[in-house]
């Protein structure tokens, strides 16, 4: 069920609505948006009467929720949601850039791909320290010197960190060393991990599973909401398909398809889904093209020795002359993208 | 085999190559491109021995084919195929938009898609006039008033005809009333209708099959190339995968991947793959910043009244606008678009 | 829309419908069963006013059909088809076996093969003449002496014979030479061909497409009946996944839903999904386990010599070994097999 | 790298190969079959210099490894691995049956149906105490009262229990609780749990992903088999396909093809696959003769009640037929199913 305030609802009367859902034994999501409040309700087994919250003051309507999803969703804010990471932010005017290395592999090799993310005007940095590999036999990433030398970074640029996170422990170390916490494609349905990082102050960085649908993709971000954590960033990074010329088939269809229903941003991660570094800068462009809030693209300084998917990483020249273009897409389909939800 | 000639070789010398080719009882290919010919040979059941070619005059060098395709390939052609239709072209420097209706209903309705068409400066008009439907009760076409109806567009706007041919009787039907013969992506391993459409005169769409991989679609237009047409145009319109959000799911990695393997050119259709109208701007912006050489796009003037795909229609004013966007992405990526082979 | 007559009515009853039916610009179809004759109507473009028919003597009732289907459906006919060619038949009690090599590539590999099948007691030989292959280049088939070995094996070992067409020629050639014709999967939406084939006095063996939807496939199937060919059967063959490990992933959840929704007899081919030879028996094992009525697979007396798919067919011993199994599992399932569609 | 021990290797002999690994500071996985030990060897970095082992006293051969996995090969133990839990085994000649419901609901439900369960002769149950739910709004499962009724089945009948773990709190539940630890196909890849699984005494049954290739589902054992615990049941439940009319298409494909590669038991999971009661007992059926050592199959006494997954439950009848059918089929291709492996 949603609560939906009056504009001009005063904080005291938004309160009173919260505190009569508690009573209930119920938990209350007010998300504030530029025109008016609405309560999301979470926590009922069954249906819920609500004909009681009409009668309160400042309420304009109540809504019974029949999708599966309710915090998600543009009925309970219609306005995009803009995280805020620090000064930066993603889902506003600005393209968000997460530009980095799959993995930390040395001080070296990080401060050379983060200088030329810097210079870019990128505001978020990537870069893995726990990797979750397919083979256990191969680099699972620099461990305890990867949080340091990622929080060094940190401190030296003013750059935004972006690190995945595995399971409990690892999100307490990223919630120490760096701003956004990234769910990977394996873990998209881990729901131990989403409840956990719904429990953070940090935002969340979602990316789609590899064979999940829409719905199941909103439905891992709103168990993330749920638990109090409303700053949730969803990203593509392509689907299993029968297609072998590409690592997974990018999807930018779910682009417009999120837009239509929710207010979180979305963004577009080309490097895993072309799997080889050819493939990035188009499906880069097209990702922008398609509306995406931002994009998280792999850059090292030597692909060639990455210890982790360098046949995908662009050269940081590749990378320069790229940002370039992503930022005119991005202004020239500006009035078209912030419009579809209307259609 | 491929037999490259040298940059300065004379007609003549090409034509003594191809007579040698032809005495073997083979089928010589011979592609003109800017800076040298260069003549795919088939019709081999087993390995040619080449040597005898190397010391024909004009003759730079005989390439072993081992890829299953030889005709596509940029050994073949290392520069794109630019198919031209009047004064009209496709694969080369200007945006291709291939823009109409899903199926000819009426005079009318025909009529007022094609002045929009014709004024947002596309250079081709699409429109079944046999519709492939899925099931046998459906709309099937107009048929013979179809064929009047295109005709006079034709001639009327001076638009180039893009029309789906189902057999023989109607390639024929085709080649007497249009421009450009469409094959379907059921039918794109239609192995009799592909050997047809390559004995045609006309330019061939092919589309790219539900579930067809890189390799079958390039296949299915090497053997439209085998029989002697060498004016083939590939389009992308979407592959089958689990995703239900959208009617087929648009692999716009195809794009680059062709491009790095073949000459052809590449266009993308949003409006099958789409399979509703608010899909079909984003996605139409994402194939050009990808590096298609063009669009296909559904317009109609009352998509609510079509009679065929109407939900994926776009309204006249939509598509103008649409126009717009394209042009500029397509200007402002121009120069990556024409690099990524050399990646 | 449906006329189901009572179980008594007189030929001339149902003579009197049809004729009503013509009367009114439509298509009459005719299914009798064991317990009453039901009437497909087909040919509306729009609804038909069905009271006037619930007057005429002997209709029991008439049914309007909701679903994109209307012949293949249990409402017109409650009982499986058996389709029988000559004293052989599939559907009914026994299992159907079609055995035989990928293509025809000499009398005496043919012979060699044929001689096995027929000692197996299977009643069925396939063996491809025109083969529909992915590159123009390799091995097409034997074309005219195909057809002479073809004809020869037929009379001498009076196997019924099925093999597949590609377009109207060919259809011609099978209904001069063999006793059914296959529709492969790559035709399985090539609509013209199912016209024609529709319009054939053979039994029509259709092949699923490779990414076609259960609703798809019975599609296809209502095209070939709705142009008076009732004698269809489905051939499950897999469909394109994202799995590398067969060449096609079988779909067995087909067979049991199939059942549910249509009285058309249901086979399954172990060969072309599985794609080795070692996958072929288990999968067979599996298709008559969960019910299907047969089963088309490949057998060849030098499988490491064919000249096409090799690596699938089963040796001769290997196939005398598996027929003995797929015999004893289709007794045992017996009484379950024919249950499901009560469920 | 893989030592192979002479078929005669003394207890004395095989230690000191251990040892020497040790000394390396790597790992060493010596399995026991009938006929000789090997011992597999994980924890290198790079490659490991193997000449040394080929002079300890009783060592046979060395293999270098050229695959990603190691341990889950038919290279380092030839015999197919047999699970046993307590008296009962998994991947011997007995067909294993797990039976039970989806979620435990209650004391009532859970006796009511174990009772069934039992008397069918089968001896593992199953039974979710912690659900993993798609909506974090849907029932999760009981919690603390599910252990305790899940302990009481387990002493009352002798059943081994199965249940899922989510996390590292679950592990330890299902430890004190159970007799195999489930990791279900939205965990496959969750590599923390997978290395906790790894360092449990119990054995753990491993469910495909619905998007996981075979390789990535055979390196989701080899995670655990890495860890120490070589007791792993891999189970095929259905992967996600276009198709629709199942919940997942059941690849049974997968069965033979891991019997070519790897020791460990294969199950198949037809309720999970198939999400409708009428395709359990095809698909059942199907996976049996397909191969698979066992089946796990969800059973309700009042299905159309169930708080989770009702539809697709087997009443407690078609149940008990099921299970007839399914050893007679099981006793009919034994004599097959042992062989595949030679092919």
């Amino acid at each position: 069920m949603l609560i939906v305030m009056k504009t001009n609802a005063t904080a005291y009367e938004i309160d009173a609505v919260v505190e009569a859902v508690h009573a209930m034994g119920l938990r209350a999501h007010p998300l504030a948006g530029p025109t008016r409040t609405a309560i999301g309700i979470t926590g009922n087994t069954g249906v819920i009467e609500g004909r009681g919250f009409e009668n309160l003051f400042g309420v304009a309507e109540v809504i019974r929720v029949t999708k599966p999803y309710k915090l998600i969703t543009l009925d309970l804010r219609p306005e995009k949601t803009i995280v805020r990471v620090g000064d930066a932010t993603i889902g506003g005017n600005e393209l968000a850039i997460i530009a980095g290395p799959c993995a930390i592999e040395s001080r070296e090799q990080a401060f050379a791909v983060a200088e030329v993310v810097n210079q870019s005007g990128a505001r978020f940095f990537r870069g893995g320290v726990c990797k979750p590999r397919t083979s256990p036999y191969t680099f699972q990433g620099l461990g305890e010197k990867g949080w340091t030398i990622i929080s060094e970074i940190r401190k030296r640029f003013g750059l935004k960190v972006v690190t995945e996170a595995l399971d409990d422990s690892s999100v307490a170390l990223v919630e120490q060393h760096c701003d956004v916490i990234q769910i990977g494609a394996r873990n998209m349905q881990n729901f131990s991990l989403l409840k956990r990082a719904g429990r953070s102050k940090l935002p969340v960085l979602l990316k789609r599973g590899m064979a999940a649908t829409l719905e199941e993709f909103l439905l891992a971000a709103e168990y993330i909401m749920a638990e109090g954590n409303y700053n949730v960033i969803l990203c593509e990074r392509g689907i299993r398909t029968f297609a072998q010329h590409t690592r997974s088939t990018l999807d930018l269809g779910v682009v417009p398809a999120i837009r239509r229903i929710s207010h979180l941003p979305v963004i577009v991660d080309p490097s895993h889904s072309g799997g080889v570094s050819y493939m990035v800068s188009p499906l880069a462009r097209a990702g922008v093209a398609a509306g995406a809030d931002g994009l998280m693209v792999e850059v090292h300084n030597q692909p060639e020795a990455a210890l982790s998917d360098g046949a995908q990483a662009l050269t940081l020249a590749e990378y320069a002359q790229l940002i370039k273009e992503l930022q005119a897409i991005h202004e020239l389909t500006a009035p078209s993208r912030d419009a579809p939800a209307q259609n």
